[in-house]
């Protein structure tokens, strides 16, 4: 399988997965459960649990494991995108050429609505954590290391959502003002970069890698998620309307400070070349069963949308 | 100690460790997290980290396994709040006698406060999973009791807040709309019922109480629930606009269905007493270790604020 095939594999399994959980975990309100449904099945690149399965199968094979922690962190970006686009933070009326949420429905049920899948992204790892201690066919010592793994990953989990929740801030604070560099890649890192340095810690931890490989994919993820953060700018400033499914140029006329502000598109575009060829210096000593998540890195690098 | 010195003993507990929790866990943005501790330290009755407490205390005495979980659900009620006053839901400027937290900062910064509150919640049940699974003089089977005891929580934790984001949810939808009684039961028993619920049965579980005991505490919960919304009702409609801190006859001027509305005020009385007649009752069989909830239920239905 080349490497388009194998993403579309992956996006169609998490759909699969994602669907199957939304009709498991309803809210007793039809609604309210469509307008978390509009966002969350709408499609999108499945970047982040991607990047959990990916990150599990350079150590064990049987993805299944770490499936819940995918589908709770594409709950959190949903989440997340859904309150940032509200009228109260960035005002946004389209989102990957659909209607925002708030748009589509209205405000408080966009609230609501991203309230109810940061929620129903715990509720996905509550029900994994008590399926795994009453287990009954596993041996005892092999279920006490898989709970602990799992509650490591459920507090990293916690901490990555609330340094995101914490980059949207800095992000709403800083509009239209002058910023440093050090700011604008301290913004991305909480912003972005904590999601998506926890799905391949997840991945790792949960397939119970050392300590050693954990830290060199942190770095491959600490990279790949500022190259995406540019490469969305980059994007923004010239991008296609169409392909985007959003106006492009929107960041200029808000005076919004981005990598193309800051180092201009020549700078931006040799930053994100540099990030790339990094990230996929950190996972050279996985060799070919890293083949993936080295041709991740130049997706995010050379998507058009 | 009499009832009120009690009530003021716990919420001395619980405020200070509320304060320590927000202190260890503080989000890397400072001036979030003074919105977030704006609402979160502003006081209140803390009812329902009592209810947790008081419960688990009619089983056993040593009720620090039960609060962090008792904090988490304080930050839960808190996140319901600054979200439930937002413009887009409400547009509440006053609550407790101070700005509401959109007024007092803005209404980005309440939006992601309240997301802050939900998410530390869960990382308050991580960190406490994570230190139970890693106590190291704890029996093996005593540990491993408690940590299914408290994933059986975790589980009913999230179901709860998803029943009390359906119940604002469809509070929102009714505004201004003829609705039966049966429906507005309906909104209660989610709204605020689901949590007050839960307060029990997790101070039940967490003290590993029979079924029969989380039942008939659960009776009790639903009861003192709904007895809550109807004394809500009664205050918003003929309380003291100084000691409740907001304005009075809101909900009149709203048309919102209340039980006043819905029943007059002499028949919302009557239905309070009631309910907090059977509540008690429901707790009975526990006598005089009880007397706290009993005393709680008659707070609940005497109180002016």
């Amino acid at each position: 399988m080349n490497f388009k095939e194998q993403l579309k594999t992956y996006q169609d399994i998490i759909n699969k997965e994602l669907a199957k959980k939304c009709n498991q975990n309803k809210c007793p309100e039809e609604q309210l459960n469509k307008s978390m449904e509009y966002s969350l099945l709408a499609g999108g690149k499945r970047l982040r649990p991607i990047l959990v399965i990916a990150t599990y199968k350079l150590f064990k094979s049987d993805y299944k494991e770490c499936m819940p922690y995918a589908i709770a962190i594409e709950m959190v970006h949903n989440f997340s995108l859904i309150h940032d686009d509200l009228p109260g933070i960035d005002n946004d009326d389209f989102r990957h050429g659909m209607l925002t949420n708030h748009k589509k429905f209205n405000e408080a049920t966009a609230i609501l609505a991203g309230d109810g899948l940061l929620n129903n992204a715990y509720m996905v790892i509550s029900q994994d954590l008590k399926n795994t201690s009453t287990q009954k066919n596993a041996e005892s010592t092999e279920k006490v290391q898989n709970i602990n793994l799992k509650l490591k990953v459920f507090e990293e989990f916690t901490k990555a959502v609330d340094r995101m929740i914490a980059g949207e801030y800095i992000d709403t604070e800083v509009e239209g003002k002058e910023i440093s560099p050090n700011e604008l890649e301290y913004i991305h890192k909480n912003k972005t970069g904590a999601l998506l340095k926890l799905c391949v810690r997840m991945g790792a931890i949960l397939a119970n890698a050392s300590e050693k490989d954990i830290e060199s994919l942190s770095n491959y993820a600490e990279k790949i998620g500022l190259a995406f953060q540019i490469k969305d700018d980059i994007l923004s400033e010239e991008g296609d309307e169409k392909k985007l499914g959003k106006p492009v140029g929107n960041d200029k006329a808000r005076k919004k400070c981005t990598y193309v502000s800051q180092y201009g598109l020549n700078g931006a575009k040799q930053k994100l070349q540099e990030l790339t060829n990094k990230a996929i210096e950190d996972i050279k000593e996985y060799g070919t069963k890293a083949e993936f998540l080295k041709e991740l890195a130049l997706y995010i690098a050379n998507r058009n949308k």
